[in-house]
């Protein structure tokens, strides 16, 4: 395989969009074509991550409309859907364009505009990627389903609602350092779980979780551009080298897996991922999880290999994933609060990466980072794609 | 790049489905697998080609659902859209997951269940391919850019209704002998336009275009397995390879191009094509275009390369592409007669050729076919994906 590397990455800020879904792909496109700097070199495909414009824009072939935005004829282009995991699998899918030789020069662009339907079609659409004859007819929502899990997680490994809360009070705290955050809002233990107040500012949305263990329904877009590792050199770029990339599928009802607290596609994942990328996860410098909700982040830090199982609050608890700990988790401040604009995120995860790994992150970057991991989670855990990213020299 | 062949193909019959989505997809996956006897070789690889389910069956990631349903975990699963390419759009993204060497063995699944919903609603549904701003708020459908195209065409070229109707006629005759089609109805001139109750039986749809000008609205899944040319020769299968993919884009707008008469990404997407697998489009022994209306089967014929600009009406008439002659177009009967459930079709266009190669196709079969053509032509032309197949030996 010809080595791949990430040569321009750029987002649009997060939240509730003014523009139309096309510019908010332009936007983000061109943050991250303006990035890598392309000069005379030809981008010849574009891959677009997007789980649902087709039903809350009524807007299909939106790769060829943003081919024609930007002037990219006649680059091959398609949209690529897995959930919430789009991102990273038109990530892969880019990838694979390079490595197999019929691209040069990938741009991969994540949109979704959530925002332009309401809270309960949100919901309802999300949950269209659930069982359609086991889970979405009996009234399953994403929502549900994490609520179920989290309630078994608990009993099984101790986790407490103050250990879901030390999640979105560390990611809430990152984002604040983050301007393409959609939530900037400092909280505290306090706030969202002991004074009395919190029954009301943290409402149960399914139990035992509360809205501050949600992500935010968010608009926007991230894009970053790949190529040959010999075009990031010529171009005299920091090379951040596509190290490692696996998937995994599991399940489609959650209530097959022998064990629903093993997630075992985030295992597999991650360790095809660790596998071609010749790394350990012992390795990595810094990670973004899919922390769609709180008790995802904790579980996933297990899975992946960070920690043992039932020890991933523990090291949270502890501040080794806060910003300035050993392993910094969600730098960006997560889908917790950098929000959730599903076809996007398994792309900004990877910008924000690439930003670290480049020592572009700001406030928040994490001290010399080298080896970085993104888990990018679709279904509830049926679909995962795992990806590790390295800062050559 | 590594050699990648066809080595399963199936479809189910297109036309309105009592299925399910999943259950359509499930179905032809299943004939492309059996075909395939792929024994003890693990399916690695699903891609799944769809423009709608988002919408029209309110589901998603139905990627991760067909790997469910077929027990192929943890095989990588993503879906793919590109208009009405989705199909040969998955069909390349599957290609370069082989090439790249991440995967071995590849289903790529084209499904698209469009009689969940009324015909107005496909009519706008399609529609939402086109340009937001300046077709789709217009009232611009499909059809209507369809009819201006061939209004153009018609005085440019001296192609008449007569001509369009030879495509239909032609067309409805090879489906009548392809089980697999949509519409078994054989149709003559004299019935769709030259006696008296033409005018009632075949209505205008939009001028010049009448009903038999026009694809059915259709449901449909088509399916393939994709290997390494190793792994096909170790299964002692006759090899089809994947010569070449060819992939272009045009002006989102129709009425931006210099000359809406000439389909550019057709005529670039072909020459790609050609050019990976060094031959031309005289090499060429069977071709399945992308005829929703008439006109397109007449443009395309010319802009790939079969006739010259303006030639193609003259060879249709002259029975040129009809079976028998020297170059059948449409064996299958084409969008046109065997249906286009969108999704599926660049599928299924690979699914006849393959069987075309391997001498498969009963009544229609092309004698002692080695290369075959495909062009699969998303939005109005604006994304447009060309594939060669080759028989080897």
């Amino acid at each position: 395989m010809r080595p791949v590397a990430v040569i321009g990455a750029g987002m649009t800020k997060f939240g509730r969009s003014e523009w139309p879904l096309l510019k908010l792909m332009n936007v983000a496109s061109l943050a991250a074509l303006n990035d890598a700097n392309l000069g005379d070199v030809k981008v010849d495909g574009v891959v677009v991550a997007n789980m649902g414009a087709a039903r809350l824009n009524k807007q299909t072939a939106i790769a060829s409309a943003l081919v024609d935005r930007l002037n990219l004829f006649p680059a091959m282009a398609e949209s690529v859907e897995n959930g919430p995991a789009s991102g990273a699998s038109a990530f892969k899918v880019g990838y694979q364009a390079i490595a197999s030789g019929m691209a040069d020069v990938v741009l991969v662009t994540g949109v979704e505009m959530m925002r332009a339907v309401n809270n309960l079609e949100v919901t309802d659409f999300v949950a269209s990627l659930s069982h359609p004859e086991a889970e979405y007819i009996y009234g399953v929502t994403l929502p549900g389903l994490a609520g179920m899990f989290a309630r078994l997680y608990m009993e099984r490994y101790g986790v407490t609602r103050e250990h879901l809360a030390m999640v979105a009070i560390k990611n809430h705290a990152n984002a604040m350092k983050n301007p393409y955050a959609h939530i900037h809002q400092t909280v505290t233990m306090e706030g969202i779980l002991t004074a009395p107040e919190a029954v009301v500012n943290n409402p149960p949305i399914a139990e035992p979780l509360h809205m501050f263990d949600c992500c935010p329904v968010s608009d926007g877009a991230a894009a970053v551009v790949l190529a040959t590792q010999e075009i990031a050199e010529k171009l005299g770029r920091q090379v951040v080298r596509v190290a490692g990339i696996g998937q995994a599928t599991d399940t489609h009802a959650v209530h097959e897996r022998p064990d629903p607290t093993e997630l075992t596609a985030v295992r597999l994942a991650a360790q095809r991922a660790f596998s071609m990328a010749s790394l350990t996860p012992q390795d990595i410098d810094v990670a973004e999880l899919h922390d769609a909700f709180t008790i995802l982040e904790i579980a996933e830090s297990e899975e992946v290999g960070f920690f043992k199982k039932g020890e991933g609050h523990k090291a949270l608890a502890e501040g080794v994933t806060s910003l300035g700990g050993k392993l910094p988790i969600n730098p960006s401040g997560g889908l917790k609060a950098k929000g959730h604009p599903v076809g996007a995120t398994g792309v900004a995860q990877l910008v924000e990466l690439t930003w670290q790994l480049r020592g572009e992150a700001g406030e928040r970057q994490v001290e010399n980072a080298k080896n970085a991991f993104a888990c990018n989670f679709g279904g509830f855990g049926n679909n995962v794609v795992a990806t590790v990213l390295t800062r050559e020299g």
